[in-house]
């Protein structure tokens, strides 16, 4: 039984009523994403990618996948936002946040080019020296700064310790099928190439090869993943929201908002899940965070930061809902022993599962954040596997969409992000940018 | 020159006017800091400790983090909270986010005790297997839940490795200097022990034992960093605004607070810097957030998250300010060369040092923020090291007490983070807890 939903989390706060109530909302929105009738329609290709996808270049991605997986120790993923957060948080949920730490069959995934930090590029630099390693760059353009800084390092390294046809067999491109600076790089050096979709957004991407092929090299079953986003585009198709746990959640998120909870923190009981939370909020931020208007999202892991923000989530401003992320099995179980001196007092859990513990975690603090005035939306999964994650992946993707257009913006584009790239090119004397410079070299006021 | 406040990306949105009418409030704050006449006055041990330091107990540190480094490959360190985040943020601050995976001539450090996940604590058990590690368990009480569970298990493991006296040897406690479960199985097990001082809470603790003794394991001079502290200290004692750049960040907070300035945004260009975030959000966080007030504390690494909330900073609620940490100069500098083809059009940049780029990016960066109505709190350091982190450290403790106290709370309780813990003792069946339970369960609506 994959992700479902449960509102008794949210009954002191808001009633079944109130949700109902934006059926007709909902079926704009629906209709909006069906019939791309909406704002970003040339941005919808997500919605039947589970289906539609390019067989062939599965096929290829996992052909290519073992053979780095055989041929390399680490694979250096270059890529930034879209490009880089779903396929880690794939990989941290599927396998764990330790991946890279762990004893394992599979490379060492290491994320570079999603900074402008010198050190943190240094850094990769030195772990993969000596090391036998393969690169995959993704950008659509090839010209974002910060993927693109990376690659000219790993580049040249490839090439001066492997020559150019070693470097070739070892660079692997995931760019536009055919425009771009990227791409004709790649045909000219004989890069593999995969592609970025031209009806995908990054946030949206990671049912790509944008994902899949960091995915399959650490060892991830994709077909897997795609099953399950299969399964959510089939179960979240019709918009009424009494069945539909997707729109359902898309409605409730509203419903809250406008009682003015301006903040939504994504929580769960795994440290694995900490980069899905970073993911959801790209996802949301990006595609709801415009006109003034959006839930801002947050994210926590309990009961870690129960230890932390949990002071704040209990009793500081009344701002604040919650999206809780349960699993019903973990990864793996650890059976709480019998001490003969109970010294922490704990013998009182001598026997039990540590889930058992974990599952009373969530269900008293749920209760006691509800007392404090913080509705908690749950959604419950069977567990951390592919299949899960792919059918979360479509839910949240989906819900996205819904909300987005029931909050009145367009959720498929991110004019904003352009704002900090101007300034950044002007200021840096990118030829093309000589008179915003001026403009903005007087009012850094030093 | 350390730590420093610039307030140019503010201008737009306060003047300095508006800032200097909280003197009063501030030198009101002072007095409660400085003559112990606020609430929670029994918690201000942390205002001198740079000076008023047990200095055997700190040679001592010394001494067994040597003991430490020469004898485990491996350092458990069991916490939760308080004893958890500042040791974590300042061995990333100053080593780097990928301490453990770097080559290093120190052990790994591996924190655990810090969730309810079995999955988690599983991961950390498989770590461990076969490698020489000894354990830093850090618990005022000795019963909270998290860290408990996990000491069982590797005091289990120590024990069945190395013998009762090979895992006394082994086994480092950190707790109260003479109460409590864990004080007493210490003592009658020989464990080595350290003190959780009485008058310094949790999250201000990273500067006593607590913090210092799995800093020092990770190779950094703890010298240093108390001296950073003690010119801190020295720095933010007296209570002008104006030359007080600590008490002038906590007024501005509260200014933008009282202007509808709801969540602050602490910024970083420097991914080493992301625990420290995590540590700041707690300190802010707990100490702020209660009696339904509080700004809302939360985070974010740029320009990494520029490509995810950065939609949303820029044009979405406009309940956002940043404070924003950036550092002169970067632990390892990088030249970005020429490449012959340009296929990514960087050349313009040639020559040029990522530090330099990354500087324009933050310039670029708060200008546009400016533009989208994010006020931007800069503090400016010289570098990662020890010594400029004990500054910072005593800069935001301070900071905080002040603010909170501005604010109308007591920066020092945390009553809130009892809730959930009660809720969940009783719905596990803890002795003492028996009605509690009953109630509960009929509220928990499966």
């Amino acid at each position: 039984m994959p992700l479902k939903l449960y509102t008794n989390y949210i009954e002191d706060f808001i009633t079944e009523n109130e949700i109902l109530e934006l059926q007709p909302e909902v079926n704009k929105a629906h209709e909006k994403l069906h019939n791309g009738t909406g704002e970003g329609s040339d941005y919808l290709g997500w919605i039947d990618l589970p289906e539609a996808y390019d067989k062939d270049e599965f096929e290829h991605i996992k052909v290519v996948a073992k053979k780095i997986r055989e041929k390399a120790e680490i694979l250096v993923v270059i890529g930034i936002g879209g490009s880089y957060l779903g396929a880690r948080a794939a990989i941290e949920f599927v396998k764990s946040q330790n991946y890279n730490l762990l004893c394992k069959d599979t490379p060492k995934i290491i994320f570079s080019g999603n900074s402008i930090s010198s050190t943190a590029l240094s850094e990769v630099v030195d772990m993969v020296e000596g090391k036998d390693f393969a690169v995959n760059v993704i950008s659509k353009s090839g010209t974002t700064t910060e993927p693109a800084i990376s690659f000219r390092v790993f580049r040249e390294m490839l090439i001066s310790k492997y020559g150019k046809d070693g470097a070739a067999e070892r660079i692997f491109v995931t760019t536009d099928k055919e425009k771009g600076t990227l791409k004709k790089l790649a045909d000219s050096e004989g890069y593999e190439t995969f592609v970025v979709p031209d009806n995908v957004g990054g946030r949206y991407s990671v049912l790509t090869a944008v994902g899949l092929l960091p995915i399959a090299v650490a060892g991830i079953d994709i077909d897997k993943l795609m099953q399950g986003a299969r399964d959510a585009r089939n179960a979240f198709k019709n918009s009424d929201i009494k069945s539909n746990d997707c729109y359902k959640y898309a409605a409730i998120r509203n419903v809250l908002a406008r009682k003015g909870k301006t903040v939504e923190m994504m929580v769960s009981y795994e440290p694995s899940f900490a980069m899905m939370n970073e993911w959801f909020k790209q996802l949301y931020g990006e595609s709801e965070g415009k006109n003034g208007k959006g839930i801002f999202p947050a994210s926590a892991i309990f009961s870690t930061d129960l230890h932390s923000l949990g002071q704040y989530i209990q009793d500081g401003q009344r701002i604040l809902f919650e999206t809780v992320v349960i699993f019903k099995k973990p990864n793996k179980e650890h059976m709480i022993k019998m001490d003969p001196d109970d010294v922490d007092g704990l013998n009182f859990l001598a026997g039990k599962e540590m889930s058992y513990v974990n599952r009373k975690a969530f269900e008293g603090t749920a209760l006691a954040h509800n007392d404090g005035g913080v509705p908690n939306i749950v959604l419950e999964a069977e567990c951390m596997n592919e299949y899960e994650l792919g059918y979360m992946i479509y839910f949240f993707e989906k819900a996205c969409g819904i909300s987005g257009y029931i909050l009145g913006v367009n959720p498929f584009d991110q004019p904003g992000v352009e704002s900090y790239k101007r300034n950044m090119f002007a200021l840096l004397g990118k030829p093309g940018y000589e008179n915003e410079r001026e403009v903005l070299e007087r009012r850094i006021r030093k």
